[in-house]
């Protein structure tokens, strides 16, 4: 096994990844862990700061490389770089103040009748190795070094990237600058590993071999529906199953009320939408793919607003060839459905940068096994006309899970918004009003997860901090003696964490 | 649709459930959902105590037929009904201090360069209804208003239990324990339902209908793991899949460190393990099943004493005759493995009350195909000689996950320990110092949980407050607007819960 920093060169220089190299990166991340999980909190940190450290000392390389691969502009790629360094150091923060570790002592009770209570101690531990599947969308900040690898990291799993191959030469280098970091924090070489298979190699049987490696503990995956349910499958048949953390379809409802409709200029409130539709090529997993608006003159002027805005765009180049083809079969599939009209379509913006679509169909073609319900990845959205809420309810209710769901309301939608929050709780991960679904915050509050298929797992988050506890598992320790027992839940508390002590948070 | 205490009396009377009832359940459980997830922390926690109320007012029915169906000793079951009742208390204190709904805010910043902060609040809310299974060893605590229906309800999730075929009355008498809650509660009364397969029905078939219905979101489970397993299955190729907490498998690896050899008076030592082991017939998740003892003449000795404790024992009568067949199947294959040789067996007590027996193996055997490795559930033990803790690591390190691992060491022996707290780590959900594994408190800091087999999730566990994070998930409220937020989440905080505050928790 050479370091990742060798790794990632020899990637650099197009030697593919095949099975032994998926053998020696999972060795070299078991053999990893053993050191990785016992860091403190400080060595966690400064690790996590080293490598926004290195990807920022490398950044005009990983920018001119990202924008050429993911034809993205240069300004969208800069801020990513932003962002990731900015998980990075948000995860050397939590870690840093241990929260995460969840420490719980119920202290002993020698004297209780009729029998003793022992001495327990609870605190999370890490999972073990993580595979992780970077996104097509985001060559930074869901990739290499993105989320799931910060998350991961700041458990103290070691992480093993399979690299996307839309983006190979940014995926290396970053995993280059990880690579760097982890030399510099004295770090096991095994900590890290990136494997990109090669050309005319399955990149989904590398994949699968990665999840299928009994070293492997968890798995974290941004993609396409088909993609993430295959890793499920291969976590699920495992000898021993491990969790899968996919993110994966959601077509993003938004609810327009007629009071936010009376209330807004039609013009701007139609451009925003299909700013927010067109936006990086609609290429995001929270685009607002499906639009339900009031029936009646005021949503005629909005779709005839949003005609305008739709006719005056034009398709930006998406991410690779094969994405655009998606993209022209999943509109052709929209627009073939016996039902759904075309509201107007944008103009073509050169190679693989098709025209960005809006659709109207009526609320009965909203069924699960309708084009019309299904996330079409890029920049087309479906309008569906509404009479009034209370019918629109059972329709919302009806809906696959969601990433997002939005509301556009003013006070005097109050009354209809109350009865939307019970529905949409049920439906995303986050529910929001008076915006657009694009861009995730990326912060302590945000949930960027919901129920399947927009997530495999609906009970945690893709981005934020809560996403650490994606990589953790508690452990109790009953009458362990004191000189034995973990820094953590030590009695004179050396890490100076917040603990919950018989129920209550102490700190 | 009766009512839950109708149900439970038509099924003290004999009536069996069918597909049909599983229906009714479930589609009464999806219509408590409504009004069980909107309840405040007052509603839900006073409603947990009305159910330990109830259960208190039959107690003596409740304890003549537990006694009855499961052979189990007055005392023990008298036990069991303090520990379930004190179970729903505790739980009703953690739905009244608010800390498991992990409220974090991060306040809007809309001066923030280059893009403005929205205002993103999280919560957690109830998944929705849980089917409950269970256990057979458990009569009360692990059973229809046990850890996994306590747990659910103070989520916030209605409950649909599969009685127990082994105890038919006593989770009928249970069931209509709670009925009689939920209704002083004034509540819906889908928010618990009670199922039971008649004579001659599959419960199997019941129990997987349960799990298949589109109604149900997540499932407990305390047993086999075939049986565990096979709802696993189930869970996983539902068209939504949902998580299922299945506690299945353990054999609790024993490690007696020679120092803790040396101090101990081998013949109570001997009598603690051997009475660890045959406690309430060997019926627990956590009995000692594997202890790895010091080559030598102490050794030797430990031996000799627990060959004259497991003689001078009487089987007692297990909880089924099924059961009983299966202790004498477990142990015959046992018997029969080549290299194992018995250490001494005691006598039979009767009727389904088979001889306890403690086997001894070599090391080489702990394979996983091996019977040596496997639970055989009842009193039933295994003792492997080891020559030095070095080598007995790696094979620490390869047995299957389990819930229990413990440690006999004095401070000569700390070490060794050291060196073994790490491995044990990654084996089980709680380490025990210097005592035995039967016994498991319920309070804030236990883990009972662990690696696959030992349960389907090493996440979590089923005992203890953490429990209830198990049927939550986030979501994340972005700029709604203060008067449509949930209490939970709102400025004024009339719960007053502690928060997590951009990142810092606050009172």
């Amino acid at each position: 096994m050479t370091s990742t920093a060798d790794q990632a060169r020899s990637v650099i220089a197009g030697t593919p990844a095949d099975s032994a190299d998926v053998e020696a990166a999972t060795t070299a991340a078991a053999e990893a862990f053993a050191s990785n999980r016992a860091t403190t909190p400080t060595q966690r940190a400064e690790f996590l700061e080293l490598v926004a450290e290195e990807i920022e000392a490398d950044k005009d390389a990983i920018i001119e490389a990202a924008v050429a691969e993911s034809s993205l502009p240069v300004g969208r790629i800069t801020g990513e770089v932003g962002r990731t360094t900015g998980q990075l150091r948000m995860f050397a923060g939590v870690v840093r103040q241990g929260d995460h570790l969840g420490v719980r002592i119920d202290p002993a009770m020698p004297l209780r009748e009729p029998l003793p209570r022992a001495d327990i101690r609870q605190r999370m531990v890490p999972l073990g190795p993580v595979a992780v599947f970077g996104a097509s969308n985001f060559p930074l900040a869901f990739s290499t070094a993105g989320g799931d690898t910060a998350s991961a990291l700041a458990a103290g799993c070691p992480v093993v990237v399979k690299g996307h191959p839309a983006h190979p030469r940014t995926g290396a280098l970053v995993a280059a600058a990880v690579g760097r970091a982890v030399e510099r924090a004295g770090l096991h070489s095994g900590t890290f590993s990136f494997l990109l298979a090669g050309e005319g190699q399955s990149g989904i049987e590398l994949g699968q071999a990665l999840v299928g490696d009994p070293r492997i503990t968890a798995v974290g995956f941004t993609g396409s529906r088909a993609g993430g349910l295959a890793l499920v499958e291969t976590a699920a048949k495992r000898a021993v199953p491990i969790p899968v953390y996919a993110e994966m379809s959601s077509i993003n409802p938004v609810v327009v009320l007629p009071g936010a409709l009376a209330e807004a200029d039609t013009t701007a409130f139609a451009e925003a939408y299909v700013g927010s539709l067109t936006l990086g090529a609609g290429q995001f997993c929270t685009n607002p793919g499906l639009l339900f608006l009031p029936a009646g003159d005021a949503g005629d002027a909005f779709l005839a607003a949003t005609a305008e805005a739709v006719k005056a765009s034009t398709g930006q180049r998406m991410l690779t060839p094969g994405i655009a083809e998606a993209y022209a079969s999943g509109t052709s599939a929209l627009r073939d459905t016996e039902g759904v009209s075309v509201v107007a379509s944008g103009s073509e913006g050169g190679d693989h940068a098709p025209a960005p679509i809006v659709a109207e169909a009526p609320v009965e073609l909203l069924t699960a096994d309708s084009a019309v319900a299904h996330e079409v990845f890029g920049a087309s959205g479906v309008v569906v006309r509404y009479d009034d809420v209370d019918a629109l309810l059972p329709r919302l209710a009806d809906l696959e899970g969601q990433l997002t769901a939005t509301v556009h309301a003013t006070s005097a939608d109050s009354a209809d918004a109350a009865k939307l929050i019970p529905v949409l709780e049920l439906k995303a991960g986050r529910i929001l009003f008076n915006g657009w679904p694009t861009g995730v915050e990326v912060g302590h509050a945000m949930v960027h997860g919901g129920p399947f298929p927009a997530t495999s797992d609906s009970r945690t988050t893709s981005v934020g901090s809560l996403a650490i506890e994606r990589f953790q598992r508690p452990v109790a320790y009953q009458d362990v003696p004191a000189d034995l027992l973990p820094e953590a839940v030590r009695d004179d508390n050396p890490w100076g964490l917040t603990r919950r002590v018989d129920g209550t948070l102490e700190r």
